[in-house]
Parts: structure tokens; C-alpha cells; sequence
């Protein structure tokens, strides 16, 4: 039931920091238009949706959208299109934001969270294009996950399929912020590559000399990419550092490769950008824990920066097809 | 397509130990009849199936099923009916099982493994009833499981979905015959349960005065209900190798709630049985592990000793159905 001449997608990104919105014709690979604008700082959930919707209205310019698909960072029930909270922002708890978007957009909008989002659009348009089954992952400053199963998003009975981070790989490893010991975001992030490299640097002074070196001698600058830096410029102590995660990712795949045994695994985030002797690491850790019988196809998402936005675009565009089959 | 008077459902088990054949009316849930047999020793493929199908043909008295279907205690490609081998039977290698069945009996045949096949039956007549997704495990001799998601089978890329018993816990634990160290099988099946205890009874002389009694003082015939038993009479050495299965076992189900986040989670197989106390620690471990907003719901399954007999039946009513839909 799309209106003539109203083909066109609204697609919204609520970053932790940015807002982005971008508008695209059905069927077409580029935006028509994009904008983005930081959040202040100390932002309400209010500001957050005044900066949103004054962006969208801009990329407008009058006109109506035909679908909306947003990626919110926080947890979000898809079905109700309501957002619980965000870890970042207050004021989001509870909000009905797919409701409030189709009023005020006067079109059918569908809201999910940023890993399932990601999933969603790795699939339609990214590295998981082809394959029936997936888990994307984004290891980054936190890691988390998204499903496809039987070509569609999987998300679980609670909304809450794909923590992958909150999976314990070592119960005798670091006490993790959901209170369990040694989950894989405790031991595989990116901020927690950095913590680990920064105790060891205190603990080992007669070590790292290439990643003190990077941190300009103040080792509270030091953050996972100086890590990876310093790893690839031949610094032990970084690349153990960053090894360590690497390894523990790769246990939590392999076990979620026996568990689930999908197609494939897509790993996005700013920890995969940590060269080539990581993802050796990460197959490697991966292949010795899956079964013999299990393949396990890790590969990199291939939308980037672009993963927010394109993944808002198939999230409407999917949810659309589904809600027509139903 | 029913032929008029053809709606008979033939079922069978082939079982590591023995082998089982049920014969039911569509919609009924008692059988017509039941035939069952031990494998003898030193069994080869042939040998399981020419009983079979002694069994089948007994069973039938020279009427034809309207469909069957079959349970089989080894990894099978369900997709193509072919058995990929037996642990304990020699010459079940790439047997197109299925096919055979099929020609033998002129009707559709469905084969799959033995937890797929609990999951479906503990779904469609079981403890799984009214769920639209499910983990069903085997805590046995080994720890096996079957995926219900979106109310149907979930196989997996290689049909090796639910092998939550290779998951790693603990990768400074025990090293498994699956090549890794702690995993869920090595530290929560049956066996291991039982070795653990008896590594214990050796190294603690002063312990476990119980469970020395119930095994008569001789350590070699300890085994995991001898353990439970001694368990539930106070035996505290019995009672931490127990226990030690039962937290292994829930942090397995924790990791696999965060991760998929199924309605339920459905257990059968003996060490089941070993009482309350085992059920609330694994209960307690899993919901350590999962995060606060994971609902984890754990029963006991239903079916009992008649699992494979009624799963197979599900098996083949279910999968009659998918090809009808498809």
C-alpha cells in the first residue's frame, strides 16, 4: 500500500553521541540526503528527539515519508516500538517512539536496537547478504549481537537474543558490570583490551615500551586502538593484551557456533579493526572450540559507519514485507 | 494427502542399547501397539535394521503406514534422511535411512537425531506445549539438545544446532573428548558426574562415607544415581560432585538464555532425577548467569521413557505438515 510517489524511507539513528538521519528512494543504494548533529552533552531524551526530528523534518522538506526504521542504542521492545532506556540518556524509559514517529510522520515506523539493527541491515545489504542464518556482533567500546534465523530477525522471548557479551567464558576471570565473572564483553572489548593493558603496564613496568611510548607516557591515554597499535609494531605486552580478548571472543563464537550453528558470524565495531593477527586469534580461539562437525564462517560487516542507517532502512523495509505476509 | 484408513503413524527408536517400534493413529495418544528389543552385542548396522524392521512389520501385520518417523541415537543429515554415523554401531556411515524406509513401507519417512527428535515430541505433546521456543537437553551419559524456534526444528547450517553439551564453562576445567577443556558435558553429564566422584572417593579417604557404602566399598561401580542417592542421604563429597555438574549445567543454560533467550528450557535424561537439590542449583547457576532481563524457565520434561517413540511420531507429523505448507 505504498502512496504514489511516496517511495521514499526515513532512516534515524539514535547514537549514544550522534544523531544521523538519512532519507533513500525504495530500491536505491545512496541517500537522497543525510544529517547528522552531536548530542550535548548532559541531553534528556527530549533534546534527543527535538535534534531528531528537527533533522528528519530538514530532510523532508515538506514531504511525507512512506516508512521509517530507526536504530536506538538501548534496549528496545521491536514489537510494541517502545524503548526501555538507554544506558546514556535519561528520560527514554518507556517511550513509545515508533508510535510517536508514525504520528508525526503519518507513516508506519519500527524501531529496534542497534545490534539487531546492524544484523538486519549486514543482511539486506552487507556481509550477510546470501546467507539464511547469522549472528552479527559489534565488539566495540561494548560487544553485543543480533540474530538472523530462517532469513528474518531472531530476537528472543524477552527481546534480549543476542548477548553474546554477557556469554561467561571464564567463571574465574574479572567480575563484568552484569556481575558475572569473566562474560566475553569483561575480557573481549575494546574498553576492557585497554583497562587489562593499562594494569599490566602498572604491574610490569619493565614492559610495553612501544605502547608507553604511544601513550606519550601518561598510560591513562591508552585505549584499545593504541593497543592494536602497539601490537602490530611489535609491543608484547599490547598484543597479549589484545590477544587475550581476541581469544576469549572466539571461545564465546565457537560456543555459539555449537549451540546455534548458523551460516555464518559478522563482526563489526571498532575492535575489529585491530589487524590481522586479532582475527587470526579470533578464528583460531573459534575453530578449536566448535565441534569438527560445526563450520565457523567469521567475517568482517562490510557497511562501516553506514551500518546504523543502512540496517534502519531494512529494518522498515523487512518489518514492512512481514507485516504484509501476516 | 491421507489415503482413507492409512492414518497410521509408525515410530522407531533405534537406541544405543535398544531398539523401539510404536504404531499410533493420527490424533490418538495411546498406541495401537508397541514392540521392543535389545541390541544384541557386537550389533553391526545390518543387524539394527533387520530388527527393525521385524519389529516395524510385526507392528504393522501387513497394513502399510500413512507415515513414520524416527529417532536415531547419532548425528543424521535430516534434510536428506541419511544417518552420518552411530557412536556404538559400526556400518551406520552415510546410510540413506530415510530413503530406505521409505521404499520399504511405500510412505513418507522422516529421520532425525534423538535431541532433535525429544524437542519436537516434548514440544508438540510434552513439557514444551503452548511454547514457541525452546532448548530441549539430555543430561545423560552425555548432554545432548534440540532447538524449537518459531514454533519448528531449528537444525543449524550443518544440522548440529543444540550442542549445548560442547559449550565451554570453563576453559581451565577438565579436557573433554571433544578436544576442549570444561565444557558442559565433560563437567555436567552422568559419567563425568560419577568419575568425579569416584577421582574424589580416591584423593579424600576420609570422605564420603555414604556413598562408599552404597557402592559396597567397591569405588568402581559408583555411578551417577549412586551419587545423587548418597546426595540426598547427606553424603557431602556427593552431594559437590553433583552439585558441580548442576552449576556447570546452569551456566550453560545461563550463556544460552542471554544468547537465544527461549521461553523455556526443557531437561530430560537420567541425572535429571537426581532430586530438588540438584534442580535449584542448576536453576540458581543459570539464573546468576543470564542477565536481569533474560526470563529463564526451566522444567522437567514430560515424556519420559517414551520421548523418542512420541517424538518420533511428532517428527513425522510436523514434517508432513512443513511439506504440505512449503
Amino acid at each position: 500500500m505504498n502512496l504514489a510517489g511516496n517511495d521514499m524511507i526515513l532512516a534515524l539513528d539514535f547514537g549514544g553521541t550522534k544523531h544521523t538521519a538519512g532519507l533513500a528512494r525504495r530500491g536505491e543504494r545512496t541517500w537522497l540526503r543525510t544529517a547528522r548533529e552531536i548530542a550535548p552533552e548532559h541531553a534528556t531524551a527530549d533534546d534527543d528527539l527535538e535534534i531528531m526530528l528537527r533533522l528528519a523534518r530538514g530532510l523532508l522538506a515538506g514531504e511525507r515519508p512512506g516508512i521509517t526504521g530507526v536504530s536506538f542504542g538501548g534496549p528496545v521492545d521491536f514489537y510494541s516500538g517502545t524503548v526501555r532506556l538507554s544506558h546514556h540518556v535519561p528520560g527514554w524509559e518507556n517511550r513509545p517512539l515508533a508510535q510517536m514517529l508514525r504520528e508525526t510522520f503519518g507513516a508506519p515506523a519500527w524501531v529496534d536496537n542497534d545490534a539487531n539493527v546492524a544484523a538486519i541491515g549486514e543482511h539486506m545489504f552487507g556481509a550477510g547478504q546470501g546467507s539464511d542464518s547469522l549472528l552479527y556482533m559489534t565488539v566495540s567500546t561494548g560487544v553485543g549481537g543480533g540474530w538472523i534465523l530462517n532469513g528474518r530477525p531472531w530476537r528472543g522471548q524477552d527481546r534480549m537474543a543476542g548477548e553474546i557479551g554477557h556469554m561467561v567464558v571464564d567463571p574465574s576471570g574479572p567480575v563484568c558490570v552484569c556481575g558475572s565473572r569473566g562474560c566475553v564483553e569483561r575480557l573481549a572489548s575494546g574498553t576492557n583490551i585497554a583497562r587489562r593493558a593499562r594494569e599490566w603496564l602498572r604491574e610490569q613496568p619493565e614492559r610495553g615500551a612501544r605502547l608507553r611510548a604511544l601513550a606519550g607516557g601518561n598510560m591513562e591515554l591508552v585505549d584499545a586502538k593504541m593497543v592494536a597499535e602497539a601490537a602490530a609494531q611489535g609491543d608484547a605486552l599490547a598484543w597479549e593484551a589484545l590477544e587475550r580478548g581476541a581469544q576469549a571472543l572466539g571461545v564465546g563464537i565457537g560456543n555459539a557456533a555449537n549451540l546455534v550453528n548458523p551460516q555464518r558470524f559478522v563482526l563489526g565495531g571498532g575492535v575489529t579493526k585491530s589487524g590481522e593477527g586479532w582475527w587470526a586469534a579470533v578464528r583460531a580461539a573459534a575453530r578449536a572450540t566448535a565441534l569438527p562437525e560445526v563450520e565457523v564462517n567469521i567475517v568482517p560487516a562490510a557497511l562501516g559507519d553506514e551500518a546504523p542507517l543502512w540496517g534502519a532502512v531494512a529494518l522498515a523495509v523487512g518489518s514492512e514485507a512481514q507485516v504484509e505476509q501476516a
